[in-house]
């Protein structure tokens, strides 16, 4: 092998960049080149390639001073896309030809769950060898204990309440905030533990839309009554059914009869939260990941994922059994059971925080 | 005067609590007592007053060591509040009442639009000697080139729509991001130059519905056709008559003879920009104001507030000069015409304001 | 067992207000008292507590509201110290009389390897109950992935490389960054991956100081002459023998023939590295391990500590397995063998750091 | 005038980006073509030049999206240095050369003193037209109140201060922060202001060593056994002649029959304050002051520089009166005033600053 390809695909995420560096540094040390797909998948079927790291001169590519520049922001200087074409077997076969056509027999997908599904048909269909690193800021790919972009989304999260705590405290006043996870209420769970939110409001909860209002406003009545708090803050997944505005009008009725005059506010974080410079871990999990990934690829192997299963919260593992392989198949399995609920990681999830939102409220 | 006292009121901003401490500061210097009032003229009113500075020992006010930690914190520690009662001479009245009881001689107002007119209203009523200290995120106090909280919110500005760029040149999207100010349009202007958005939208322009539709359609169309651009940002006030999410649908439907797969995404940062530790120039402006209207007040003023102008962008300004009084019933006056369009700084951001955006679209 | 006491101690780090804060909220919920000492084991001694919690009221200590407030915020708001009287077993028996007297019948000791062993020698030699939680900046304990406030430290490590990695590419200039971790090299390995460093210089490398400038000299002259780097980055643990000013002067002087016009400089992040909000992983990995050690306490426990096993890089871990309790003796001698060099620990982590140092320089 | 081109000079400052988009900006607006010099002077003599802006097409320059992407990037693009040739006349007739074999009739040059007094003399040597913007972080440049980079600069000290006052409160320790500003001591002033640091020294104040370490010694001492103090912050700018550390171990000796367990720490920020993404006001900055400079020049301008007189601390001010050009030959008669302290900005700044450290000791 001695030509590999890469593209990000699917939501962005701060981390990309640095996964990208890394291939091509990776790729680089043993001689390979590395080129550079734009926009993802239309971009591979559609053969827009760009050379990357060393082998990059001239022309419109990535040299190593520019990767060094790029690495450390968010987004993806690929660019990337939802292929529509690409769900067919033509586009497949067309994206596989592209590549043939180039002598590239290797490809790294940096992206979530659809284009991971796509890389698996892909390498089935084709015979492309191709590896995936996960990139989802919801953290719901299966198999990963977490993902490209995870880390920065939460420290975006935690940095937009400190900001909203000091408005809320100044105030007296209760917020929900509204942060990403159309399935997944990960980034919700996690920022509430660790913003010390007074309540988490999420999808796999499964709670009707009476009794997740009824819950909210207890929570808020007891918080400004009992606990004499000055600042009530309630995290909400994307995912839950009553829609964030709506929420908050009806917690305000509801208490309105103990708390005539409070204001309750909502924030919908939404898009703020998937750009932004990647945080520490983000680099390094992107490192590694994307390290793990293009060596397996140089060594023969194909439609698999590489998974961070360390056993420390990041930063340098003492082996390098922190980053593993599993076949996509079964990535796709595990992320099907993942989001139906049937995964046991899901049901511990759910388990662990409605212990911790007893212990939340101070 | 042996003891003045403080409250902030009205919407908070960062820099609240640097004013708080350089007031206390100044005051202390010159062996005067300061107290802080709790929420605002509510505070007041029913008398929750508390020590602060040197003279504050023991019990629940600030001493120096607390004064130092809350400078640079968002939000105000002293709490705030839009007060009901106090719009009435009886509110004013007890108000007085309660600062002669404690033989408090002067009070520091640091607040906005509302929190200014309580004060001219409670100086001129009952006598009590009052300086005014302007504090609003919007920059729609007349009188002053700037207020406390200003420069933080647009930091904050500049820094979300630096994240939202990361996402929309990776997809190639445009994004309408919707910032404070309901009747200034100041944030929007003066964010869009600085992050060079493609276009900029607020309600002192005037422009009926469709023909803003029309010209954002425009913008729009024009940025990924013409110009080739990955990124498109449009910033909006918060006081224009069509709502974001509405706006944002209606470019859609503009665009999509020409541009039929274009995603468009609106964010409302809301009241994510109120808060965060203040900048530097928000803590230097607070510093700045607060200790010329404690000087005044305790040179006997009164009915004034403290404008900044001076002849630099902030800093260590060359003069005293920078800082200066004006009766608030000029200011009040001047804000009036700022926020009807009739005063000539309105007429003046506007025109710089159409200049600027020709020049916008790169 | 009623009523537990709380201190910090050693180096702060960012986090310790979080931990503080969890373990008022869980000791809280259970209906048992938390009370906060003064400046670690100084204020043990000398018998300056100070409430917490709900059961705060009234004078100097922190209610709910303050514990929000500061949770959120860098060092710690009980102040710490290294205490030399507390070496002695007469101030550990001191310290157990203080507690004794109140009643108090638990001990919760957050801080690194020293104060650790203090809290091992106090429980062994008077019987009080006490729990550790692990905080360094360094990362240096024993039987634990991770430390209170190692995620913040490397995030502040990676903007300041960041900051210093613009004015290097406009100058085409070389940097070693020295970063904190006397015995320690962890900060700077994990850092230079994240940072994607040229290089990497710590003290468990064991390299002679002629063989080191030899090698850092030899990064710097093929950074630049053959992979025409603009940007060359060093990382540096403070305990490496050579002074960072001292191997700038020599790597220049080095290269000098080679490349007479290059300019290196020196930064020495020193404690700024040590402050800080904390990032959302700390907070996280703070209120866990708080959350474990208070709850092991109030079950009975003594003369333990919290270390981090999770599965995962952080965040909401799919079980309660992420945190399990060790001996603090065998803490201790783990961490003894973590710092000679003779924990397998260690020999991965510079092994680890030798494969990837080969790979950076892309 | 069909053609201009643009060099950045100097020491590098954060908005050097932001400044190169809206000159190629309003140049293109205009028709006109703009091209970037590379690495400065060295550059330009060289003639190496990148094509900017919609032009920049295929090859290796700065398209619109690349514009818009590195504008919010601290440091320059385009790269910097400082010229040994570019002093002798030979040199400028070299520059001069390589623009007219180009047919290029005009220069902006991005720099501080020394790059304004290349310009200068290329003007009046060679008839080549030039407009200068001002660019220095440590804001020592004559006849205009900022420069870009300030601000951001003025930003990373106050949040480093923050994150070292988190750790000084802690522990209960005095620090020593050094910033730029070998010349000028504004960074310090300012910075002291708005940190509230406790006492602030710069070459400036025309201190003896003697002097000042008594003075400093004496603000710690009264802090710590009088004003109860926990956290103490001397702000000292680069020129000072003591240098740093020698400072602080001569402050501890001072202080230590009074405070015999105290520590004191140095922190040199360094290159750390140059870099970083332009805060807002840096964007707003460089964005005017471009503007004004490009307009000038296709107007026929030369041998000027444009400078802030804005009559508000910045944002969208009122008219464009804001900005105003001046002679070059004025502004760097001014600039020698300031720095050789005859100038009347010195002597108030000077002033201004015994008048509020007075005031800093709460």
């Amino acid at each position: 092998m001695t030509s590999v390809a890469l593209l990000t695909s699917g939501g962005d995420g701060p981390g990309m960049n640095a996964a990208l560096r890394a291939a091509a540094q990776t790729a680089g040390a043993r001689g390979v080149a590395v080129v550079g797909v734009r926009d993802g998948y239309d971009g591979l079927m559609d053969g827009r390639f760009v050379p990357l790291g060393r082998s990059a001169t001239g022309t419109d590519g990535f040299d190593s001073n520019a990767l060094d520049f790029v690495a450390r922001q968010g987004g993806t200087v690929l660019g990337t896309a939802r292929s529509e074409r690409f769900r067919s077997p033509e586009g497949r076969a067309r994206a596989a030809e592209q590549l043939k056509q180039r002598a590239i027999t290797g490809l790294l997908v940096v992206g979530g769950n659809g284009s991971l599904t796509g890389a698996h048909l892909l390498a089935r269909e084709t015979g492309v060898a191709v590896m995936g690193v996960p990139s989802s800021i919801d953290n719901d790919i299966g198999c990963t204990a977490t993902c490209i972009g995870v880390d920065t989304a939460l420290n975006t999260i935690v940095e937009a309440c400190d900001r909203i705590s000091d408005t809320a405290r100044s105030h007296r006043r209760a917020f929900v905030v509204e942060v990403m996870g159309r399935q997944s209420g990960y980034l919700a769970m996690a920022g509430a533990v660790a913003v010390q939110a007074d309540a988490v409001v999420f999808r796999e909860q499964q709670r009707a839309p009476e009794t997740l209002v009824a819950a909210v406003a207890d929570v808020v009545r007891k918080a400004f009554t009992e606990r004499g708090k000055r600042r009530v803050l309630i995290l909400k997944a994307e995912g839950v059914e009553v829609p964030t505005m709506r929420l908050v009008q009806l917690v305000e009725e509801a208490v309105k009869p103990v708390l005539p005059d409070l204001e309750i506010r909502g924030v919908i974080l939404g898009h703020l939260v998937r750009g932004g410079n990647p945080s520490f871990l983000d680099r390094m999990v992107a490192a590694r990941l994307a390290f793990a990934a293009t060596t397996a690829l140089l060594e023969g192997a194909s439609d698999e994922m590489v998974g961070w299963q360390s056993p420390v919260t990041g930063g340098i593992t003492t082996s390098d059994a922190s980053v593993r392989r599993f076949p996509l198949e079964m990535v796709l399995a595990e992320t099907a059971r993942l989001l139906d609920g049937t995964s046991p990681v899901t049901q511990r999830r759910v388990g662990l925080m409605s212990k911790v939102e007893g212990v939340l409220q101070l």
